[in-house]
This record gives structure tokens, C-alpha cells and sequence, in this order.
């Protein structure tokens, strides 16, 4: 079997080396001359909108998958005519429009911060009125790892906010009083069967993802599985899809969506029977899903930016190297270093020490 | 890095799976047209005696390993004349040799069956009345998965044996009486350094290993470690090694070696905090050596012959699916299932299921 995949950085490498011991195959559909998951299969190298290239990835793979949600619709559309390709073109709409997304997840009775719908410097101006200061301007689109958005915390940061973001559609967000952040993640089977890792509590530096860590017993894993399970039904999803949320006094308030596997869920792939990854290539090859337990204490630090002294890493016990193989470059996704230890204590001395050993470079 | 792997099977494709998030790219030199290792990396076609080829291999990598033993002694020193080249080649020479093998344990002080060197039939009768039957004749070299060697039950099967053999160098052993097997796997690093996984429990179907078990805690870990590492440090060892025992009334007796990741040790692949296969990697690459931890109870089922129903087997809790690319032929290695669970006796439940799946067919 070979799976086509839209896409070919770190998310689809990591795809790959899961299906390997499958024996299943992998295409990546990018435009760079060397993208990182080219190390471990075919790569077609086009954009994703050539038409001539997505044809060609259809004829040579039995299903297509994506490894970011910034493909168009129409595009997708196109694929899934001639082959299964997941997740549907729904679910990567919703996603990559903050507005709609979080639309979605009101008219769900999933609850979610404050929010308003800015396309012009009035709409802003207004909705500021109504929701208060703090909040937080975020682009509609595009967005990620914090960037393209802004924190307003006075009034003075108002004015003109919408021409220095680009006079681009808008979403205005209460600012949330929250404990923690979490991530939900689960997949969906052709079948509709749908499976949940216990969620991660996120920790971020400067906007951008620095630790996972999962949470097997936490308190609000039934809720955010309810949430996650209802939108993975709406949008009739196949595959891995991740939803972070902000832990409050009052429960679960929900940030966004992630259409594929995602960061925050890298550490099952040494800490649970089977990884975010070889459950999204079960789901979308049509395979039965596999267990989702989390088998030992584990956590995630991601490499951002620059390595730190590998040897000195290896040489720690229970730290498990993840290089993409790509160019080290300020605020980058390089790599990452799981952590994984027999019990709770252990396992904080070792996150410890490997954080101890990062130089990560934020830009 | 790159690393070169004489050798394109499942054992070289196992370990360009634990190389890849390492990112160290992999040459496979093998005769066939496309060995299954080839999926992960590039493929030099040619015989391991072919000299341009050697030279080739050792060109393009920056450390060399080998799958198998059945290297030509000189080959392997030509390679190491130009590139770290690991295990050392007086540990292959002393591997494929099962007469050189245990004299070499019994010089290290470690208990071996009666055991007699045999070059012609007057030889094997004056061994055999020395020894006494029962006792299994081999052929000193060339032998794997119980080919190659013959039962003497009564004095009747011993007339003939040394023709019906092919008339080569054989070694007469005494029958034991033994309880078990096990097996010990260890690795060696570039600084001398050893790192023991638990000792694996082993079950054989018509001479072909079934069933790998590890089994932190058992009462003869050490003694097998201790035997090991005399192994290794006489040897200078660097890299995996795997050593089969019987487990006796009075402790262990030395069955035989492998100079590299074996069958036995599959398991630690998910298993284990670092595999066989990545601990490999890391020795003969010059890395600091991984924790050899078992994380959770596991046990290792190995696919020969036949695929049971794939998605019978991924449907079971716990299951880790192997499948080596290779076509399927009555007696070949094509795969293997890892079984994974919290405690043993889920684990127990959970192998007994994938065991039922199984249709083996072993030629």
C-alpha cells in the first residue's frame, strides 16, 4: 500500500516511520527541492494547488492524507474524487479560518472565550467595547505558533491595529484567566470508531510549543473528549485531530483545532501502544485503529531553533532523539526529545536535566 | 551521518528504522534485486566479496556494520582499513564457527556441553562413545534455524552421518537436559562500555524461535551478563551481541552466539527504553549507548511463512504489527507481532490471542 501525503516536513517524516513496520509506502506532495520526509519515501515536488501534480499523487497512492490544514478546498475536493483522502475538505476549512472554527464550536454547546468577528477597524473598535480589555487579536487564516496575532491591553493599542495586521479578517478573543493549557488528541476511524489519548498539558515559551506532557486521570479528560468526539462527528473526520483547549476554574474553554497529528502528541510515539501517527495511517489505509493507553510516564520538549550537544542528550537514560533532518534556523521546529521513565519522580528529574541541556533559539 | 549495512534483510531494515529519527541515512550492499532494507535507503547490488563494491560501500558511509556473520574474514578487514567497521571481524570468524565459538567460551571459564570436533566418521564414532547418545551433530558452520544438524538417538544413526552430512567439519554436542532458553542480549560501545537488556525466554517451533519473552529479574541474569561481557571484551566487542543459553539444574550452558541484533531481541523496540536495533546504531556510530530498560511487560511473536489476518491481529489491544516486505515462502521470517500490556497477566491473555491468530507455516 502507498499513502500519498500533501506535505512533506517533520509531520509527514514522523507519518512515514510509523507506517514503516506496516510495510506501507509513502508519496509527499511539496514544492521545496529537499523537504525533511523525503528521507523515508517518493517525492513529488510541486505545489499543492498544480493540478498535473495531484492528479499524478492520486494514480500512484491508494489514499491521501495532509499534513497541514492549508490546502484548498477545491484542491482536495479534486483527490478525494478519485481516491479516499483524509481528513475530508470540511475539516480542513473549518480549521484554518479561526471565525469558523469557533463557530463551529458555539453552535456544538462546546464552550469558548469571548469572540468576535472583525473585518474592518470599527467591527474592532466595537467589539473591544463589548468584550474588554485584555483580548487578543488573532488573523482569521494563517496563523500559527503565535504569530499573527496581537495582545491588546489598553486602549491605545487599539487604534490602527487593524491596517498594522494587514487589514486581513480578524477574530477578536477575550483574554482567558487560565490554569494550564491541554491538548486533546484523538482519531476516527473510516468506521466512525473513535479513540482517545489522555490528554497533555501544554506548557509554550514565547507562543510556541516547549513541553507535553500526558496526563492519564485528569480530571477534565471526559469533557474534552465529548468536545473532540462531537466535531469529529460534524465534520464526519477520518484520522488524528487535535483540539487545545484552556484549563479554567470553570472547566474547559476551547482554543482551536489541529486537522492531523500534532506536536503536543509527539510523545506517544514511545509512550503508547500506538502513536498519534500509525493511528492517523490505520484511519486513513482503512486499517482497524489501534490502542491508545499510555504505557509509561513520558514527556515532549521540543528542539526549536538549534540542537543542544546530542551526545550529552543520548547519554541521559530514558531520552529517545527525534531529528526532521532540516537546517537549524531561529524559532525553527528542528526536533524533539522524548523522555520516558518507569515513574512520576524519575520522569521529572529527567525532563530536568534534558531541559537543562536545551539552547533552544526562539527567534 | 551515513551508515553502510552489509546485508539487506529484515535485520538491516529494523535497524534503518531505529537510525531514521536519528536522522542517520543508510547504504544496504546485497546481492538481490531488491532486499527488503532497500525501502529505507540506498542499495548497492553486489556480492559482499565483491571488492569495487566494498569499496564503493565504505566510500559513500562513515561507519560499516554487517547483518549476518557469513562475511568473508578478509572483506571485512579491507573495509575497516577505511572506515570504522563493526563487530570486529575475528567476531564474526569466531561466530560462524560453532567448533571455534565454544572453544572460546571454555578458554573464558564458560560451561558448555560436552562437546567433540569432528573431520571424519572414525572421529564422530570415538566421539560419540565418549559422549554418549543421545547428542546432536552440526555442521560447524553454515547452520541456522535448525538446519544443518541431526539427532543421534540410537547407535544406528550414527553410521553414515558424517557422508549424509556432505562430509564437512562437524561438532558433536551432548543432548541437555535443559528447562529453558534464553537468550542475553548486550551491546558494547566504541569506549568499552556494556549495557544489558533483561534476559529474553525463548520458545522454538521445529527449530525456528516462536516466541520471545523478556524477563526482568530472572534468577541467571547475571551469570549470563557475566558471560557476555567476557565475550565481548575478549572479542573487543562493539556493537549488539546475542548470546543463547539453556537454562539447567545447575545453571546456564552456553548454546551459541550472533554477532549482531537477533530475533530474540525484537521485542525492545517497544519494549525496551533503546533497542537492539538503535543501540546498534549508536555503538557503531561512536554514540552514547541508550537504557536498556524494560519499559512495560511485552513478548515478541514471529510471522513465518504466512500472514495471519492483518487486521484481526491490529485489532487487538496492544499489538504492534511487523511486516518485513518480504513474499511469503513456507519456513521465512516475513514478520513478527509485539505485544504489549500494563501487567503480565493481560500480557499472557493478549499473546494467547495473537497466538490463536497465527498460521505460521514452517516449511
Amino acid at each position: 500500500m502507498r499513502l500519498g501525503i500533501v506535505g512533506g516536513g517533520q509531520l509527514g517524516r514522523m507519518l512515514a516511520q510509523a507506517g514503516a513496520p506496516l510495510d506501507i509506502r509513502f508519496t509527499f506532495l511539496d514544492p521545496s527541492e529537499a523537504p525533511c520526509a523525503s528521507a523515508h519515501g517518493e517525492h513529488l515536488r510541486a505545489d499543492w494547488q498544480d493540478e498535473t501534480a495531484l492528479s499524478r499523487l492520486a494514480e500512484q497512492c491508494d489514499a491521501i492524507t495532509f499534513e497541514f490544514e492549508n490546502v484548498p478546498t477545491a484542491a482536495v475536493e479534486r483527490l478525494a474524487e478519485h481516491r479516499p483522502a483524509f481528513p475530508p475538505a470540511q475539516a480542513l476549512a473549518t480549521a484554518r479560518d479561526r471565525w469558523v472554527e469557533k463557530s463551529l464550536f458555539r453552535e456544538l454547546g462546546i464552550a469558548v472565550p469571548p469572540i468576535a468577528r472583525i473585518d474592518d477597524q470599527a467591527d474592532l473598535d466595537a467589539a473591544v467595547a463589548e468584550i474588554g480589555l485584555p483580548a487578543v487579536v488573532k488573523t482569521r487564516t494563517m496563523g500559527y505558533d503565535g504569530k499573527g496575532q496581537k495582545v491588546l491591553r489598553e486602549a491605545a493599542d487599539v487604534a490602527g491595529t487593524f491596517a498594522e495586521l494587514g487589514e486581513m479578517p480578524l477574530i477578536l478573543e477575550g483574554f482567558i484567566d487560565f490554569d494550564h493549557e491541554i491538548s486533546a488528541i484523538a482519531v476516527r476511524g473510516r468506521d466512525g470508531e473513535i479513540r482517545h489519548w489522555p490528554v497533555a498539558r501544554n506548557e509554550h515559551r514565547q507562543g510556541i510549543l516547549h513541553r507535553s506532557e500526558p496526563q492519564p486521570g485528569h480530571p477534565l479528560q471526559r469533557q474534552a473528549e465529548q468536545a473532540i468526539a462531537r466535531v469529529m462527528e460534524k465534520l464526519d473526520y477520518v484520522g488524528t485531530l487535535a483540539f487545545e483547549f484552556f484549563v479554567t476554574g470553570e472547566g474547559l474553554l476551547a482554543n482551536e483545532i489541529a486537522p492531523r497529528v500534532h506536536n503536543s502528541g509527539h510523545w506517544s510515539i514511545e509512550g503508547a501502544a500506538t502513536s498519534q501517527f500509525e493511528n492517523h495511517v490505520r484511519a486513513v489505509a482503512g486499517l482497524p485503529l489501534g490502542d491508545t493507553t499510555r504505557l509509561v510516564p513520558c514527556a515532549m520538549l521540543n528542539v526549536i531553533g538549534a540542537f543542544p550537544d546530542r551526545d550529552a542528550v543520548l547519554a541521559l537514560p530514558g531520552t529517545r532523539w527525534h531529528d526532521y533532518g532540516k537546517a537549524p534556523r531561529p524559532g525553527r521546529k528542528i526536533g524533539h526529545i522524548t523522555v520516558l521513565a518507569v515513574d512520576d519522580r524519575t520522569l521529572a528529574e529527567r525532563v530536568a536535566a534534558v531541559d537543562a541541556l536545551l539552547v533552544n533559539d526562539l527567534g
